[in-house]
């Protein structure tokens, strides 16, 4: 714009006003955008005009006051910058236009490409088009939308519109735009053209768009459009949507969903309907930013201390903290969930909440929290220490009192409380697995130790048991009794006798578990932990036992005493076990083998693996796999059957990993235990460091993530490669897997398919997310 | 010898019962050893003929009576073999020679090559040469010798001989033999013939030699010659000697010592003038094999609980059993010595026993050992539980009743209470040893805590401390107090306030430290151990802390119990405590670089090496590395001194193994922990294990030794290598050492040498082997 310009368009479209405004807005903008001049004086400026002509808002100005405020301006523009205003469109063209440039080489800019990873050298590009105008009157106007519900994902248009204004005051708040429905009423020509667009821009990005637009004199104008941010349950549903509709295919839709938008869909929310009854009531006391996903209600404290003795009497609290620091983790892990008024999504709270998988807000800076006075203040409302609050971890609400909390849809229908028929974002999930389940190379079982388990993780996909962790069956009540006589045994004989009692529940635990995964494989590891861990720890208990065996008490605790370690994670375990005590390990040979016979026997196919733990030198996996054929072919002699079973080894002690080529001559398979291979490849003892420095080294930037939840790659990844080269140079085609926690972590999946495993085994209710974690990798790949 | 060749022989020789004996034991060794037929009837034959002459030595019979005695044995031969004895001379050597050949391919000399690792493609040889005979009468006769005194390595014939007698009849134990001086004597050109041969051999061989002879009618034939075994003592003398000679250069004479002979050196022993006086008391009950050097007194038990009794009332007793088994294991562990009457060198008392570094005996056989009555016999001796008696290590002998010992003559030296000047051992030492130096690529440094401690290994040659650790340091009475006040500080301020009070301390330490190693480096550790070791356990320490420091007891206990760890070893400790509490490397970095600038003020050359323990990701030495080079300027910049430091890190998690690229941006060196590393590389606690599963696991040959005696090659090592090449790819010619217990050990610094170590470390007393072990390893390689 110059003054030459303004004249003309002034004669043109006979509206002196809108010209002079528009041309006083055009200096101010170039004077700070372009020229980075301070805004604080033309805001006087027009302020003062405003005094002087007395209204008080900018629409009150006459074309003549606002010709004069654009003077004015360039007065002030000049002696500010020290250089004329330029009157020359091409001179301004050209400053805009190296604004533009000078802009991306910005430290903002270069920070924010550094935090999003993007590339500097990619550069920029600068369009110059003609300017339309949404506040030339009635029938012009500005909006923005979505293409697709971003909450729902139900395949409308979603947004809102201003008549007579321009982007800005959209976004401004001065305001109130109108729901974009309305539109089709009041301007149905405009509406139309904006569906038309809607299909236009969907077809050419094949995805959900997020647009801005103007229309001048009812002419619609694109300004922007961009892919449109969306909810879990709408990415879900656009992505299956698009797929069915075949504009997308299966591997564009794995590609539109995020693995941990699935685990939101898993997350426990709050009862609907009573969440939008507290909306409605105005019990919303504030908004912060969504950390860590889920629903939580309880009283509200602030301190650690607090927490922790909250959670004693079984009313975890939500802790309430400024922001928070490594000394209040124990306080962190007793609450029900965390809300801080300061830190983004990336702060202490924010990282360890996610960590631990606990509900958590924070940045919520309209709370004012004074920590020693036990209390916050939220607008006009004072909420004090005890008070119940709920917090809403998917939107960042904080409400005032409580909040009934339900399981999700999925949820529901996975344990057979819903109908999946009436379940759209099960069947939209569904959908989306279906396609993952087309790409993926990689194959997904998961962990179970009970039948239920098995029969969730096969309802979720998983194509076989990884681990069956068989000791968490021995805690029951009439199982725990023979279990602690075996253990207390000072004979070979006495031990056998109890473990006799044992074999008939472990045979039906796993007939269980191969009923419920007929066909398919089901790995089973045998006795892992300590032996002291299903001992008696109090005098009571001990007490009872010790009349229950028929022992003396004092000969008891003497025995659970020397069973004790200074560090058991390291102690006298797993195959170690199996090697002192052959007994324990041919029962359990002996119990995987009947069952299997006998479930056999109904027609149904078995695939039992028998999983030797905490390997750490060849020569233990030579002993134990022929102390477990020798049982089995026995067991199989006796009943006169045939039934094919594999023995191999968990890869969880570094040794192990380093001399994989001689553990592979006896293992048919190898499943890496990266729960416990982490702990010794970084010498940390998980349930202490978790408490203590771990949370610390992540805030420090030492750990980028918390090792035991995101497979770490150049230390225990390094041991893990090395482990599949070796293994599979010495047996070529070894079967891989692995089954720690990383087994459900998108980012380990990652890795998994990169070195080549042949499966994950997850947790049943990560068996989805690792279904099309394991696609998405194969994409990337 | 056929009956022809027989009456030719008698013929020439006029002694017809001189053949007919020859005769006779031709045919009797003929059956047995090459034909392979009992030598029972044989024997009573022998006895028949004996009776029958009314003779009761074989020397009585006459030439006809042994003549007959020749014919029985023939014909028992042909019953027993069922064919003829063979008449012709060349069917005699035919059969002799593949004799010899068949039973290079017995099971027996199978098992020897197997267990001595000699490939059986070398194959035999056969030579047939014609036969001398010593038992021609009085000037002719037979020996055994050493051309060098196999106990002291004096240079003299040692040995001894019979007149008119074979080869066999001086090892039959029948004859007394007399020694080797009274053949000068009785034979002096024979005696003058034999060290003629003495030289000559040993210029041909350039080492001692064991020989067997016989002289026929005055003249010598050598039977026999092969490399003297000898003791400890003798291998250093006869080495140095034969060095100092030029016989042998220094390589050849550091290859004729085993480290482990060194040991032995080092070893303590039986007073001498008290173990002459016992043996010649007749209070030897018995003698085994020397399974493990040592000397030890201490009354009798039986069983390995009164072996723990006896060692909580401060009398550690020699456990006495038939052969020991797994569940013993704190029973010898709480022993002063064992002693078993079954097992050789290999049997699991004997592996425990050198393992633990304890005196043992084996395979004492002659014992009679009732464990249930709780005594043995020995002969008609009868010893129960309690009685006092004394065991050898070195030598296998046990004696009744106790014994003085004292430190071995080198330790004596060592520790200045004997002048080397009159230790012709410690000399001979010395001069092996300097031979190592000349040969040895590797360097030897030594661990140590004080400056003492230094002085000792400088003395045996240590060129620089690699270990410092500085916890020791804290545990002194007067230490104690501030370092429990600054774990239990509640603010960084009052934490600071402590360790200003240990600041002098350490400061006074490390001076102390440099000055005994003037001029060599010296690596000082920073403060590893988990903090709860410091502090106090029971209540009336905890009270009397309490009150000294001015804190609450419930407090205090509250604070002692928050710093227990389920897995210490994997816990808060090392470099963790160097993130969390920045200012204890601070004062120690402070106290560091100040005691380097007082000792180079009194005009000694300082070096110091700091090094940063227990680091698994590199971020924690970028760190760490920063905040004690930033200390380490400001105390320079204080001083205005300019002292050249490193700071370097401990590999000892298979994590900075595996991930060395990256750690070795930020160290200056590696010195690997091989202890911990091999406690994380095997998921094995030490302190737990060698308790409980890890004998038992030696004994079934799981492992081949305790890893943490000799260093894993293929786990452990494996991990070294890997860190070796990943380091020093990414830093050329980084500094890399090893300061575990393997530094000490031979088969372990074998192995430092092949993966291109620049140092090992070790204890001072094993500086010596270690020297030895380095220069051995670079012959070898």
């Amino acid at each position: 714009l110059t003054p030459e310009t303004a004249a003309a368009l002034e004669r043109k479209t006979k509206n002196a006003r809108f010209v002079w405004d528009a041309y006083r807005r055009f200096v101010q903008m170039f004077a700070s955008v372009v020229a980075g001049v301070a805004h604080e004086p033309f805001e006087q400026a027009l302020s003062g005009a405003k005094e002087k002509a007395g209204v008080k808002d900018d629409t009150g100005l006459t074309a003549d006051a606002l010709k004069d405020l654009t003077s004015l301006e360039k007065r002030i523009y000049a002696s500010e910058k020290g250089s004329a205003f330029p009157d020359d469109p091409r001179d301004q063209l050209r400053a805009a236009i190296e604004a533009v440039f000078a802009s991306y080489w910005g430290k903002k800019a270069e920070d924010y490409r550094r935090i999003e990873k993007i590339a500097s050298s990619l550069g920029t590009a600068v369009t110059v088009q003609a300017m339309v105008f949404g506040n030339t009157g009635d029938r012009s106007g500005t909006g923005v939308a979505f293409t697709r519900d971003p909450t729902t994902g139900e395949d409308r248009l979603y947004g809102e519109w201003l008549a007579n204004a321009q982007g800005e005051d959209v976004v401004a708040g001065i305001r109130t735009p109108r729901p974009i429905a309305q539109l089709e009423t009041a301007l149905p020509e405009v509406f139309s053209s904006l569906q038309r667009v809607k299909e236009t821009l969907e077809r050419r990005f094949r995805d959900a768009q997020d647009i801005e637009f103007t229309w001048e004199d009812g002419k619609l104008y694109l300004l922007q459009t961009r892919t449109a941010k969306r909810g879990a349950v709408a990415a879900v549903r656009i992505a299956a949507d698009l797929l069915r509709a075949r504009t997308i295919d299966a591997k564009e839709a794995v590609s539109r969903v995020e693995p941990r938008q699935f685990q939101q869909l898993l997350a426990r929310i709050f009862d609907v309907e009573a969440k939008a009854k507290a909306q409605k009531d105005g019990r919303v006391l504030a908004s912060g930013l969504p950390a860590s996903p889920g629903a939580a209600s309880g009283p509200v404290v602030f301190n650690p201390e607090d927490a922790e003795a909250f959670a004693k009497t079984g009313k975890p609290a939500i802790l309430v903290r400024r922001m928070t620091s490594p000394e209040d983790i124990a306080g962190m892990h007793a609450a029900a969930g965390l809300l801080t008024s300061v830190g983004g999504m990336t702060s202490h709270a924010a990282v360890v909440a996610r960590g631990m998988g606990k509900c958590c807000i924070v940045g919520c800076a309209l709370l004012r929290i004074d920590e020693a006075a036990n209390c916050f203040q939220a607008g006009d409302r004072w909420v004090k220490k005890g008070e119940r609050i709920s917090i809403d971890g998917f939107t960042g609400e904080v409400i005032l009192g409580d909040l009934p909390t339900q399981d999700s849809e999925v949820v529901e229908v996975v344990q057979g409380r819903r109908n999946p028929a009436t379940s759209r974002v099960f069947g939209d999930v569904d959908t989306v697995l279906r396609a993952a389940d087309s790409v993926r190379r990689l194959r997904v079982r998961a962990n179970a130790d009970t039948p239920e388990d098995a029969r969730v993780a096969r309802y979720l996909g998983a194509e076989g048991i990884g681990l069956v962790r068989t000791e968490h069956m021995f805690f029951a009540e009439d199982r725990i009794l023979p279990m602690r006589e075996m253990i207390l045994a000072d004979t070979v004989l006495a031990r056998k006798v109890a473990l006799a009692k044992l074999l008939p529940y472990q045979r039906a635990d796993f007939a269980g578990m191969f009923k419920a995964m007929a066909g398919l494989p089901v790995t089973i590891r045998l006795l892992d932990p300590p032996l002291h861990e299903f001992l008696p720890e109090t005098d009571a208990i001990q007490r009872a036992v010790a009349s229950r065996i028929g022992m003396d008490l004092h000969e008891l605790q003497e025995r659970v005493k020397a069973h004790q370690e200074l560090n058991p994670m390291l102690g006298h375990r797993g195959c170690r076990l199996g090697v002192s005590h052959p007994e324990i390990y041919e029962m359990q040979a002996r119990a995987v083998i009947e069952a299997a016979c006998e479930v056999s026997h109904q027609d149904i196919v078995v695939k039992p693996e028998i999983m030797v733990p905490f390997i750490g030198v060849a020569k233990e996996l030579e002993i134990l796999r022929k102390l477990i054929v020798d049982e089995a072919e026995r067991v199989l002699a006796e009943r006169g059957e045939k039934i094919a079973y594999s023995v191999g080894t968990m890869i969880e002690i570094p040794r192990a990993a380093i001399t994989a080529n001689q553990v592979a001559r006896f293992a048919d398979f190898f499943s890496f235990g990266t729960n416990d291979l982490t702990q010794m490849t970084f010498g940390i003892s998980r349930d202490d460091a978790e408490k203590a420095f771990l949370p610390d080294y992540e805030a420090k930037g030492i750990l980028p993530e918390n090792p035991f939840a995101v497979l770490d790659r150049d230390g225990v990844g390094g041991l893990v490669e090395i482990a599949v080269e070796r293994g599979r140079r010495e047996k070529p085609g070894l079967k891989c897997g692995i089954c720690g926690e990383h087994g459900g972590d998108p980012s380990s999946i990652a890795f998994c398919h990169k070195v080549g495993l042949d499966y994950v085994s997850c947790s049943p209710y990560r068996v989805p997310i690792a279904r099309l974690a394991a696609a998405r990798a194969a994409l990337s790949s």
